[in-house]
């Protein structure tokens, strides 16, 4: 229900060209010069001035306490991410919290430690905040929102549009780790090597990445111009956000499967509940859309970086069967990787 | 519990000089100058650059819908007026929402087709969202979260600490309506003249004060800067908001009780439920702190706004009993008014 909401209830009612482009993040005008209260300014191209990155997301994550994190740190890296995937540099984030009567307060406080760990950790500051308490039964112990501000760079563009023909497609690593470490949780299911969620900040990846293409003569002059899209692949997981940019760009996409690394464990709990991996949440990964000739400094830049050892080229874009996208299974057939239609799996983050 | 868990958890842990001002909304640095990423901006007293103003707040206000508005309105009412308090112009906002399972629809589209028109009367964009979708009995109907964005003008500066002795005390109309109306409904009540949620937006009530003052060559040069601190008296009410500004600026408060405007409706079901409408909350209300050289012009300027018909000096900022405020009777008595020590209404918005 979810994303034929978004997509349907919202676009109608708030309508605006901002928000049509439904990417983790809006980029809006930012500089005393650009801003015009009447009339939505909308992205300047030629423009130095910076412009404004705003994004929300609420955190229902059930267990709240997970493997490799917790609510509190969900909801900081998520809009830390959210924002980084738009190019911007992560600065401000508002905390509103939803409380359930009777949440005890030692569970209340180590998700707000962990969420000002995370926050420190992404170097952003946590400058608004509210809380609202409802009666024990109307919530499920704790919600958060998180909303960020950040300022993207001059010169940086990326957006779920802008994947062209040619362009390589970039994984940062192992894909399905948080959604199975959550549904493993739930399910009470133990395995040999734990699972554990990837959740993490990835604003100095993507700061790594820009900072490696700015000084390079690449094919459409800046150098950062060659890194056309980034998403980080949450709910819905690597397939449903492919799919994504193949619409909004109207392109198509091939995916070689054998080139997408999962962990043992989490394809062993895949296959125990059913689940394809290519389908489950993400917390700490990032796809990247560039042009060929960037390739190689963008992969030398991941490898360098502590959530990009694993990163590699797991497909490309093409200029046939637009707003599709192909796996080559390792078998070399070809399969059509579907949009998910449905919500897979509800309160992974 | 929600004003001591603010107080006590979050300000231990996201202790930082902006959230730690508490106000309705954080001021930050915007411009491309200003911005410096590591190391938390202040705000620069001289600066010509506009600075940003963040905010965000959750409603989760039963019923969902009542006379004057709804959870839709009341979300982006109160999003802009918080911003509107830090004397900055609102621009974008986000939207977040947690649905429960079996919402019908049809209550959902009124809900959003509310935010967006009441988006377009505060003259804001919704420029993102997210919607979280979390099994029967795990909320209430929805909750949703606004965060907002806006920009403050150079040269006005706003807080909650920035009221000083001599200064008026301008309160923009009736209080209690929003909370009242919120109780009728829960308990049934009816009245011969039927209660109404003031739910408004006061950003163009703002605008007009600021306009007003611009050019007049008061107390402290610029003319803006007579005008020391706004709040829009929400949870807890006119009492709760007097104290804090009397706690934060260092000064004593003293107010007028028959100078302060009250509906009969609002008073009858305050009296049938043993409520002090100065506790109530408002939600389309402001209270200003003013130089006295300013109270003329700005009770011209409010007079002539439609949310600012009743607008009426209210009381004085004084040097003595700092950090209290105190009630002058029709009788001539005083009284100490209180902060609101445990949340007196839940679920008011």
């Amino acid at each position: 229900m979810s994303h034929e909401l978004v997509q349907r209830l919202f676009l109608r009612y708030f309508d605006n060209p901002i928000l049509a482009r439904l990417d983790d993040a809006a980029v809006v005008g930012v500089s005393g010069v650009e801003f015009q209260v009447s009339g939505l300014p909308g992205p300047k191209p030629e423009t130095r001035n910076p412009k404004l990155a705003f994004t929300t997301d609420s955190y229902v994550v059930s267990p709240i306490f997970f493997p490799g994190g917790d609510i509190g740190k969900l909801a900081v890296c998520g809009t830390v991410n959210d924002l980084a995937m738009s190019g911007a540099t992560p600065l401000y984030l508002s905390a509103g919290f939803i409380l359930e009567e009777g949440l005890p307060l030692e569970e209340l406080e180590r998700v707000v430690a962990s969420m000002a760990a995370a926050a420190e950790a992404a170097s952003v500051h946590i400058v608004a905040g509210d809380t609202k308490v409802v009666d024990r039964g109307k919530a499920d112990k704790l919600f958060i929102n998180t909303a960020g501000v950040g300022v993207v760079p001059a010169g940086v563009e990326l957006g779920s549009d802008r994947a062209q023909p040619g362009d390589v497609i970039i994984l940062s690593g192992t894909i399905g780790d948080h959604g199975m470490t959550i549904m493993s949780q739930r399910e009470g299911l133990r395995f040999s090597s734990p699972l554990q969620s990837d959740c993490a900040p990835l604003h100095s990846l993507v700061a790594a990445m820009l900072d490696t293409l700015t000084p390079l003569p690449l094919g459409e002059g800046k150098g950062v111009r060659a890194l056309h899209c980034l998403r980080d692949p949450t709910r819905g997981g690597l397939a449903t956000t492919l799919n994504e940019v193949a619409i909004k760009s109207g392109v198509g996409i091939e995916i070689d499967e054998k080139a997408i690394p999962v962990r043992q464990a989490v394809r062993a709990a895949c296959e125990l509940l059913g689940l394809d991996p290519l389908y489950v949440a993400n917390e700490g990964k990032l796809v990247a859309f560039a042009a060929p000739e960037a390739a190689d400094a963008l992969l030398a830049a991941m490898h360098a970086h502590e959530h990009g050892r694993e990163a590699a080229i797991i497909g490309r874009v093409t200029a046939e069967h637009t707003g599709r996208v192909v796996l080559r299974t390792p078998l070399g057939a070809r399969r059509i990787l579907d949009m998910l239609v449905s919500e897979q799996l509800p309160r992974i983050c």
